[in-house]
């Protein structure tokens, strides 16, 4: 039964530093979201899979984790896709072929009238008793409309060949003549059906699997708004901290299972909540001493504007596409991409300020002004950049720096107004470690309408390789164990263990080795986890009420009565 | 495309109170494991199928959530299981039959020689081109063989028809005579290669699941200790709180997902360990103020003893079941029990002074040494029950009681030593609370030999219920926001937010109503969050640089600067 054993590609063990490491972060971020007013809500790890398919795009949805069904899933799985499709057919073609019905001129009249065939479809069914029983749920009308739907659109492929012996009028599927027909029209329409499955997968998937692993944490968040509407009082500020499951494919960086760290507001337009958003990103990287990171700022009106203004409002996002890779690709190849896209030459003139926008945040704004001064949706997004970039001005900010970025694109098809994105110091290489951005109609997927929110993301997985390549996790981020009792024996570990409680109701982390194994053995196994303090009890020791403490770091030894063993260690 | 939003069946969303509330149970454990020494590691939500697959049993195996594999599984399984067993048949039936070549004379001739029939079909497979391609690695010498085994096994019913025909010796499909032997025997073999399909579904599972959630935190843990053994300390302590998820039927109190709170030592088999765990227990509980709780601790090796000593060593599992339910359906029917189940009167006579045991640890102690003196594994256990009953009465409990209980056998196919159980408070209706035990072969699943492993859980979702019957939450467990600015306008916000920093820098949980609604909704919204201060800043606040305050609880209104203001909240 041995194995060897591995975890799935994409995913991660956390050993105990790195879980320590983790929740330094994850502390941060909490207890910054909570002074900011945020209150945290959990989901369920799956949803159903209606809830999230067709949320993300088909690239989502084929990134979409799957559950298989519990129980009898697969039993009915084979039921539907090998004997019951061949007992369908069989009957099909026992009813009109092998009874010597004329399939054509069945055809011919039943053809338009498809309600007709589809009842004769049902009734075929019904009467077939070996097609009852269980998984014939899904032989319902639906499924057969479907099949028939299918199997006339391609009537004339499937009976080309019939055609050729239209002229005998009958079919006579086991005429000694012709035997070789049942089976050619038997392959033949299976390989149709074949077809119709292969087209029709994702609705039979339902029959296999009706749940889905969370894929991001917003589609969650606005089937929660909806769902419990009646008992959240609006606006409503929540964050979440959940893992997240992609089948993405697995790089360095990039994992299948990773938690991200949400705060959204629902049920409010003021932009005030961009200010809150900017600061709050301030706070939570000048905590981790994280200095330098720069908070990128866009806003979708002012991407619209410029579109507008050089005539491809049609083409918004070939446009920001290209404008998006200015840092990669520079100014002529941005050119040349919109040019291939059809952006006009005339246009792209126009857009030549764009390529020359630089300097403080206000001086971009005037730039844009000029720009942008025929569009109103363009004036309205600089409006918004300057009301933000003023509070925020007024308010200042402690280690981050706002700076506008008229190229910045992120999930244009989501956001409405505001678009985030922080990058690390400048100093470390590496892509946005947060982001975020205003999304005029969060619920509405769900039926709930004119519901907007705004929030940001922080990216767990990179700010820990930023702290880690810039060595800013503080020293006493793992809590290591602090006093190892050396165990000489029973008397002495009974000794040991009245101390032990005392110094874990003062909330010292410690231990007594499990066995009276050699000295040298308990040593090293101190000294192996690093831990800085061990105490040693024999006779002596315990005739007297102390405590021989060996500072593991200095080699130092102490003779310490209960109390004075405490004081030290904390 | 609007939807009516729901989560599926067993599965739960968690408001801000609730997760707040779930923390605490959390960091009080969390803080009790990290002061006995133990260090936190985490998983990956799922595992390899094969990790976890046959270690709980068929009824486990059966509740294992498993994910869908990604990419083109869905094309993968239907080519398997219609068009590609199609072919593998008609491949068979074409050369075999078709072919007219005497399949009566080609079963007598090779049944005797399997890997010569299983290479015939591997050369079928391997000429016929059509199955090539996508999905095609499926049929690889395994599932031939596999196919063969069953198809011999069953040879005498498959071709019982067959051998009706055997006087004419030549099986002619496309006689003119009996072309209906064609159809006959299709349908027949395809009705025996269904059946070993569903046969053989666990292994067929495998082509469109490799994956699973997480059952439980053991055997992740122990796949964790093989696979990172050369990193691994030992004896190593570790904590692992994670979500489990269970395809189980929902009841009260019974979820689909839910969390596991974990503590395990591997690698020694010191007693010592059944002291801590005892004593963190008692720790945990009394910290929640959950006081009262019973500890009950039996060993399997007592277990056994009884057995043995009743004759009924072959039917422990027999005899534990019947024991376990004495609380519930009485002596005599436990009796009656055992004795339908085959344990001889004599033995159960023998067990008289069992049903009698009551009073303290030690008298029960005492009463199990008459019963025992005759099993050594017995005598063990007596033994090892009390080193850990006069250690426990050294060190005493805090608010917890230790109590033997023979009947106690949770998991028996498992523990090999000490088994755990913690009940509620008498005056609670709750089932366990928590349990655990001693497994002397924690990772032997994975073929590393002798690691002895002891642990405890803690039942997150009934130890919540329990706190919350009892009204045992603190009150400032749910860290709400604190204060409340009323937002006045644009000058005003700017003015508030900039005290609002202050505050939360102090670590106090701020926030400003996001619009300048009236004063009478932004008021009710701090009533509805049940927030207790509010702050109104207006032109005669700024220009004096003041803050009124508002207690929303005595409406009690003060005029305070902004340091009295931070004083006054905190």
């Amino acid at each position: 039964m041995a194995q060897k054993p591995s975890i799935p590609k994409g995913t991660r063990d956390f050993n105990p530093e790195q879980v320590a490491k983790r929740n330094y972060i994850f502390n941060t971020i909490r207890g910054a979201f909570e002074t900011f007013g945020f209150q945290p809500i959990e989901t369920p790890s799956f949803e159903n899979s209606s809830t999230l398919m067709g949320k993300y795009g088909d690239e989502g949805d084929r990134l979409i984790f799957k559950i298989l069904n519990s129980g009898d899933y697969l039993e009915k799985f084979i039921q539907l896709f090998t004997l019951r499709s061949n007992f369908l057919f069989e009957s099909f073609i026992n009813e009109y072929i092998i009874g010597e019905k004329d399939i054509i001129s069945f055809y011919d009249a039943e053809m338009a009238e498809s309600v007709l065939l589809v009842e004769n479809f049902k009734k075929l069914y019904d009467k077939n008793s070996e097609l009852k029983g269980k998984g014939s749920e899904y032989f319902d009308d639906k499924f057969i409309t479907s099949f028939y739907v299918y199997f006339t659109t391609n009537k004339d492929e499937i009976f080309n060949f019939l055609s050729k012996k239209k002229e005998t009028s009958k079919i006579r599927i086991y005429d000694n003549e012709d035997s070789t027909d049942f089976n050619f029209f038997y392959t033949h329409t299976c390989s149709f059906f074949y077809q119709w499955i292969v087209m029709n997968q994702s609705s039979l998937a339902n029959i296999i699997s009706e749940k889905a692993l969370r894929y991001d944490l917003t589609v969650p968040f606005a089937r929660y708004v909806v769902q419990h509407q009646n008992e959240i009082e609006f606006p409503f500020k929540r964050y979440q901290i959940q893992p997240v499951w992609r089948a993405d494919r697995p790089q360095k960086g990039r994992f299948r299972e990773f938690y991200q760290c949400d705060a959204d507001v629902v049920g409010s337009k003021s932009l005030w909540q961009e200010v809150e958003f900017i600061q709050l990103y301030d706070i939570v990287f000048s905590a981790l001493k994280l200095e330098g990171v720069t908070i990128k700022i866009n806003n979708r009106k002012i991407l619209s504007g410029i579109a507008e203004v050089i005539g491809a409002s049609d083409k918004l996002i070939d446009f920001t596409v290209a404008l998006d890779k200015l840092d990669k690709i520079g100014e002529e190849k941005v050119k040349e991409e919109m040019l291939s896209k059809g952006i006009s030459e005339a246009g792209i003139e126009k857009l030549q300020p764009l390529f020359n926008l630089s300097g403080s945040f206000e001086s971009q704004i005037e730039s844009l002004k000029s720009i942008l001064n025929t569009s109103e949706e363009g004036k309205k997004g600089i409006e918004e950049l300057a009301f933000i970039n003023t509070a925020i001005s007024e308010l200042g900010l402690s280690t981050a720096t706002l700076q506008l970025d008229v190229t910045l694109a992120r999930g244009l098809n989501y956001y409405t107004g505001a678009i985030f994105e922080v990058s690390a110091p400048k100093n470390v290489q590496m892509g946005s470690i947060g982001g975020g951005g205003r999304y005029d109609d969060l619920t509405g997927i769900f039926g709930m309408k004119d519901v907007s929110g705004v929030g940001i993301s922080f990216g767990l997985d990179r700010i820990y390789l930023v702290l880690e390549e810039l060595g800013l996790f503080p020293e006493t981020v793992t809590k290591n164990v602090e006093v190892l009792f050396i165990n000489f024996g029973e008397k002495e570990a009974l000794f040991s263990l009245k101390a032990i409680k005392e110094l874990r109701l003062k909330d010292i982390n410690a231990e007594l080795y499990p066995d009276a194994a050699k000295m040298k053995k308990q040593m090293n196994h101190a000294n192996k986890r690093a831990i800085p303090f061990v105490v040693l009890v024999g006779e002596e020791e315990i005739n007297s009420h102390t405590y021989t403490l060996k500072d593991m770091v200095s080699g130092k030894q102490f003779k310490f009565s209960l109390q004075e063993l405490i004081t030290h260690i904390k």
